[in-house]
Order: structure tokens, then sequence, then C-alpha cells
């Protein structure tokens, strides 16, 4: 570089100057930049110069300009690293297959109870404290104190009304419209999944579903002896509408598509709302129901609410399903499901499942969501997730080894971080476990051995000093297993 | 019979005239008799005569005698019914079946919540009131006060460690040995009775089943695609382990046999011991799996507890199906299941069906089970469900039609009613119902029509004059409907 510094133009040599800074750390991320004046002066340059270095910087991405502030450090340094690999849409899919992913998911659960985990980077929400737990400590107090036999009275079969009409409410700001009678409370959304699935399909059935995909949905795949066929998922733009297209006229008996289309598990990706639509209209076409699993839609970054594909549903062929755990309290199992046209045998099934759910968690849910607190509690949430997710992928791109790839999502929690070739996801996985670091390996998410290189990273949680020591120590483990390197 | 009198002993002359009061209600179940001497000068014979007249009457039941107390009335006057019907176990077993029965249960739960239910003898738990409320409301609070995040905080996978291992020390009671670890806590002995089916059957397989079964059970079966191989059940002594024995020598592919061993729903019956053993033994040498739902075995009169199947399991072979439902909260969705050499793989169908239950109710149930609290509680529901039961059995007794049968069994609060020959009680069901009687009729607990003129009636409430208003209607129903009249 050095010999070409002559030749270049003279903001190219400013910028170059402070380009090495950023890169080295030396201007951290959020940093005001040195004033235009004092670049002027340094540099002996015009102050036209300096500006047009600034702005050339601001194009890389590596500052950005603040009005009336100036020019500072942007907080994301992602830009220094590739965006996600898209798939090859033009690979012919994988057989379909049963998933053989119990052992996998049953070794990573209990392994991760065994350990004693320092900095849990593999948990799908956010920290405790950034959820409202006094207000819905003194909800439930309440609702005990207001109903004193709660806790020895039997409900109805359904769930509590109250919460399934705030539901409903709710729904209707995602484009969908229900009424308390078109939904089921369930234990949260896997529950969802399960008698969404168990009513349309018999075992040995073939399910589509996204690659990768949440490995709850998996394994519920596997334990209901139903197959999975993985269609090429898009991290920018999710399922790739093409692929299920060519995947429903060459294959028999897909029974359903499932799609998580608002941040999906793990890519982070939002489906474009065309998307959605063609999605709804190809599967009505070939009359196969579309299950969604819609989690974590209220995590968006602006709180511009993201459609449900079920707003696109005319012929009840979609079964929306969702759940409270992430936005409003992971301690609480709290999921929903409408069931389209197949919702009284979903009634049905989660009844001989599991009968209905307690009743105190649903007043206490329904109390809170129905007021403004939950508005307010989600902002907060969603500004929240927004910073730390800025701060772990400056983290990854400071840590991680040349070659790592990945999306930054406009919402919710999960980084979806591909290692460069060679290094294997797994090992970094169980070495970084035994450091008390907790990540979610690639093969967890797939049948196939297509993400054998990559991590579902969380950032559901307080980027502290301590933790981004965490982060940086996994970089450093996944930077020593490359091509296999100890 | 006047013809008569003059050529009976004298003893026969005196009960004869205490009978007839017995019997028209002059002297109440519960009244005190006469004094002995005081009979001897009305009747004017001796003191061993009058002794030997309330002897015999207590020899027909009428009468009980108690220590230092002299002759009662016997609270109920069940003698003078007769007892259930046995099962003719020399009768061909029916083929296994796909059950056919979520119409019914469906439109069962649909019916009783659509209408306007003044008597609700169809519910399988005991009043509200009857549980400790109050109790468990306060250290519901207390745990929300301890754990300021338990809503917000996610829970290990099994279960709550506290809850697991105080029913671990109370299943040592029932004759188990088990540590915290063999013990997977579940919404309900529902889904209990869900993981254990799905962990060792394949859809397709056959399931020998009590005849009747629990409808639940049934339902769980059919959801599942198994089929329901029913065996006879004696209203005494609970499964024919002859007819099983038959069965599983004569039948291919039976995975596994369901058996509620202690107060079988419907029946109300208990296994004897002998047959527990017999049981286990038979189905280890044909290495099918036992299955046992054992929910209601707390609920005995005498407080002794009695024996679980698994008491006498020594490969694994016996899965332990529980809840607390019945005995603590019907409020509270708390089941749970050890599942003997199934267990890693029932841990992981749980958790893949509904991840693991919320930590509240674990901790509250947890803690009042843990204290001298909850062995009062059962002591006051034991004697409540008795003296409940008891006032039930002597209403149905004063307005059942003639022909009508039926056990009191010695614990619990479910009655198996036959009614006579020709009296359908599914209309009886839906006649009572427009009344606001809501009773389960018989066709829901079997595949064939067996019992279709059998009813099952709880006892788990106070027995007030508009109860036992509700149970003379159900009775005048009943009468009304012998034959298909009117």
């Amino acid at each position: 570089m050095e010999t070409n510094l002559a030749s270049e133009p003279l903001y190219q040599r400013v910028a170059h100057h402070y380009r090495g800074a950023i890169r080295a750390g030396t201007l951290a991320p959020g940093a005001r930049m040195p004033s235009v004046r004092s670049m002027t002066r340094l540099h002996q340059v015009s102050l036209s110069t300096a500006l047009q270095a600034c702005r050339h910087l601001e194009d890389e991405g590596l500052l950005e300009a603040r009005p009336r502030s100036g020019y500072f450090v942007r907080m994301a340094r992602r830009l220094a690293m590739p965006p996600a690999r898209e798939p090859d849409t033009a690979e012919a899919v994988d057989a379909a297959r049963y998933v053989g992913i119990h052992d996998r998911v049953s070794a990573f659960v209990a392994q991760g109870e065994r350990s004693a985990v320092k900095h849990d980077f593999a948990a799908a929400y956010a920290a405790p404290e950034q959820y409202p737990g006094e207000a819905l400590k003194n909800a439930a107090m309440r609702a005990l104190r207001q109903h004193p036999d709660l806790l020895v009275k039997p409900v109805g079969s359904s769930g509590d009304a109250g919460l399934r009409a705030v539901l409903a409410r709710r729904a209707l700001d995602a484009g969908m419209q229900l009424t308390a009678h078109d939904i089921v409370i369930t234990q949260g959304c896997v529950e969802s999944l399960n008698v969404a699935l168990r009513a349309v399909c018999q075992p040995g059935d073939t399910v589509a579903v996204e690659s990768p995909a949440y490995y709850g949905l998996l394994q519920v795949l596997e334990s209901l002896s139903l197959r999975a066929l993985e269609i090429p998922t898009s991290p920018s733009t999710g399922l790739s509408i093409e692929a299920l297209e060519l995947a429903l006229q060459t294959h028999e008996r897909i029974q359903a598509v499932v799609v998580v289309p608002n941040f999906q598990n793990p890519l982070g990706c939002v489906m474009p709302d065309a998307h959605k639509q063609r999605l709804v209209e190809l599967c009505s076409r070939f009359e196969v129901p579309v299950i969604e699993d819609d989690t974590y839609s209220a995590l968006c970054d602006d709180g511009v609410p993201l459609k449900a594909v079920k707003a696109w549903d005319r012929d009840g062929s979609v079964i929306h399903c969702a759940s409270l755990r992430k936005t409003l309290a992971p301690g609480l199992r709290l999921g929903w499901v409408s069931g389209g046209r197949w919702h009284a045998r979903i009634q049905m099934l989660k009844y001989a499942q599991s009968r209905a759910n307690e009743a105190l968690s649903q007043i206490t849910a329904a109390e809170f969501i129905a007021s403004s607190a939950y508005d307010r509690h989600l902002a907060r949430l969603r500004r929240l997730l927004k910073a730390q997710r800025e701060q772990v992928a400056e983290c990854i791109v400071a840590s991680f080894p040349e070659g790592t790839r990945f999306n930054v999502p406009a919402g919710s929690l999960l980084l979806w971080v591909q290692l460069p070739e060679g290094c294997e996801a797994q090992r970094v996985s169980d070495a970084a476990l035994e450091r008390g670091i907790r990540v979610v390996p690639g093969p967890l998410f797939s049948n196939s051995k297509r993400y054998d290189n990559c991590l579902r990273i969380s950032s559901g949680f307080p980027v502290t000093a301590e933790a981004q020591q965490g982060l940086r120590e996994l970089g450093r483990i996944a930077g020593g297993l490359i091509n296999g390197m100890p």
C-alpha cells in the first residue's frame, strides 16, 4: 500500500490515515472523529479535501455523520465483514428426511445444563432484567388476591377469554382479522407447532421447512415421525419461493410448509411482504397448509408492526403460531395458535395433549398486554436489543477470523455467523463450552452438512466488558480452529 | 309378610319393626337406634333377643355398631341396591380398534361449556373449596416475593428440582424407590400419558386398556393413531389379569398396557396387590411396558397408602404417571412421569412437546407438599369425600330406578352406576343437561356398546339440599327413560 500512496488523491491519503486507526480500535466505535478543521492542520489539506475524506470513510461504512454534531466512528463496523453467503438455489434440494436430530438436541440441552455457563450466547431470549418482571409479579399478585380460588378452580378448555381477546386485538396490527374464538392458548410456540403439525400431517408425511431451520421445529418433526424437506432460504429475504414451488411440483406428499416469516430463527431475516403473499397464493394453489411461527415479529427495531403471513390468508389455509416468551416473559409458558380451517381439530388436539393452561399466567399476561405498559416495554426492549446487537456485531467483527460472514438483522436478537470454510462450528462450540461460553452450533439447524461452519449467537444480554471478553474469546477459539488447527 | 310373622323367630319380628322404619326414613341415616333396654320393654323380649335383632340388621348392612356408643343407622343404605355387574371374562375380547372417540369427547366438552350447568356431577375432582386455595395462594405470593424474576427467567428442562424431590419422597410411601432424577414434571397426567405412550409405541400399534377406560386415555390413543384393545375389568378388583394374559398370547403388536390401579376411572375399583404383582410379572415376561395412571391413590378413605404398580417393577418396564390435580389443586397443571427404562426418551419428548413447565406453580406446590399441611389437607379431603360419597350413594339408592346397580369404592370420588338394561345413558345425560345437570355417559368410556346404560357420577361436592334435589331429578330422568320411555 505504502508505495501507492504518492499516486493517490489527497483525500485518499487522509482517509487512509483514519481508516487504519479505526480498524486498530485507536478510534473506538462511537468515538467522535477529530474535527475537520484539525484535519486540515494535521494533513495540510483544504477543508473540502478533509470533508471528502470523511465522506469517503462514511461511504465505506466506517463513519457516520450526525446532524449538527459532525462525524463519528460507526458503532458497528460490520461492513468490514462481508454479508452472509446466499444459498445456491440452483443446487438440487436434498431428499426429504427423517431428521435424526433428537440426539443432537438432547446432548446440547444436557451439556448446557451440566456445564458452568458464564456466557450464555445460546439463549434465544433477552436477559431477565430486560423483561417487566416487577410489573408482572405485581399483576400476578393482584390476580391471586382478586381470585382467591384461582389455583384450585379448573379452567375452560381453550384458555382465558381475556387473554384471547387481547391477542386477537394485537393480531389486527399484524394484518390478521381474528376473534377470541379463533385462538387457542398453548404452553408456548413449541406446543403450538406440535398441535398444528398433528392437525394436518400423518406420520411419514413430508414437511417443507426453511434451511437452516429452528432446531426445535426439526425435533418436533422427528418426534412426530415426519420428514423434513429443507428449502433454500436466503439470509436476507427468507424462504426461496421459487425453490418451494419447484419442490411442490416435484415432491409428493408435502403436507405442510413451516416458515418463520419475521426474524427467522436462526437467520434473522424478514420475508418481504410480496414473498409472504406469493407463499400464501402458492400453497393455496397446491392445497398445502402453511404453518407460520411468528414469535419474534414484535421485536423489530423501528416498532412498525411486521405483517404475518396469515394476513394474506383467504381460505383458512394458514395456521398462525406465536408465543409471548420472547416479547413478554421467558418464564411464562404462553403461546397461541389460530388454526384456520383446522381450528376445531387443533382445539381437540391441545385438549388431548395437555388440557387447558393454568389461569394465573394467562390473567397476568392479559392484564399487562392490555395496558400501555406493554407497548412501553416493547419500545424499551427494542432499543436495548438494537444497541446490544450492534455491540455484539462489533465484537464479532473485531475478534472473529477473517472470512467470517454475517448479516445484522433489523430486529430481534439472533445473529447467524458463517465462520470461514473448514472451521467446524461443533468443535468451536465444544471448546467454548469448556470455557463457560455457550453458543448454538450450525449442525443443530439442519439435517445436511451445509451449516457445519455456522454459529447462532444471541445478543439478548447487556454487552458488558465481561460479555465482550467472552465474545473475544469465542473469536479466538474460532480462529484457532480454522482448518482443524488446535 | 304379615302372615308369616307369627312363625318367625322373635328377634326377626323385632328386626322387622326397625327395618321398616329405616327404609321409610323414620330412622334417618346416621340416627342412633333406640337403646337395647328400651327395645326389651317395647317388644317384651329378652336383652339377648333385642341384641340378636340388632346384629341381624347389622348383617343386613342397615345398622352399624360403634364402640361404646351402641347401634346407629348406617349412613349409606346402599345394600338395598345390588352391586355392579361383573364382566363376563369368558366372552371373546373385541378386536383392537382405533378409538373413534374424538367427536364424542369434543361434543361432550363443548356441550358442557355451552350449557348453564347447575349441578356438575361430571367433574372428576372435588369442589374448589375442598382444596387448600388460601394456603396455596399464600405460597404463590411468597414465591413471587422471594423470586422477583420468577416470571421472566427460564427454567430447567425436567422441572423444578425441589418439586421432584418431594414427589420422590412421597413415592416412597407408595412402595417406589425413585430419586428426583427419575421424575419429569408435566402439564398433568394427560401429558404424562401422551409422552409415555409416544415413548413406547408407534402409530398403528395396539395398546391394552381397561374396559371401561378413562375417556381421556381413549382420546390420547386416538390422537396418536394407536388402537385400543379393551380388556375385561372387574368393578371390584380391576383389570382381569387372566383376560390380559390371553390377549397377550393371542394378539400381536400389543405394545403397552395402560392401567389405573387405584380407584380406577370410571369404576372406582382398586387392584389387589397380588394382581398388581402378577401384572408386572406378566408384562415383563411378554416384554410389554406397563403404563400406570396413579392419580387418585392418595384419596383412599383410610389414608393407608395404596401401592403403585411400579412398586413391583424390577427391570424398569413400568412407567408411572400421576398428577396433583385431584389431590392438591384442580387449577394447577402439574403432573409427573417416571419413565423406567424409557426415561431419557420421555424427557426428550416432553421437551419437544411443550418444553419445561412454568416455575411458579411448581415452587408453590413443592412448598405445600413438603409441609405437614399437605397431610392435614389430605386427611380432611378424604373425610369429606367419604361422607359425600355415602350421601350421593344414598340419594342414588333412594331415587334411581329399580335394577340400578353400583359399588361404593373405599376412596376417591367416582361412582359408576349401571342403569337397568335398556336405559340409554346418553339420553339420560342429554335430558339431564337440559335441566342443568351434568354427568358423564357410559359410551365415552369405551369403543363398545357395553356401557351404553352406565353413568359416571362424581361425588366431589358438598351434598347440599340442592345437590340432593339434582340427584333426585337425575334419578327421575333415568326412571322415565327406561326402555326408551317416555
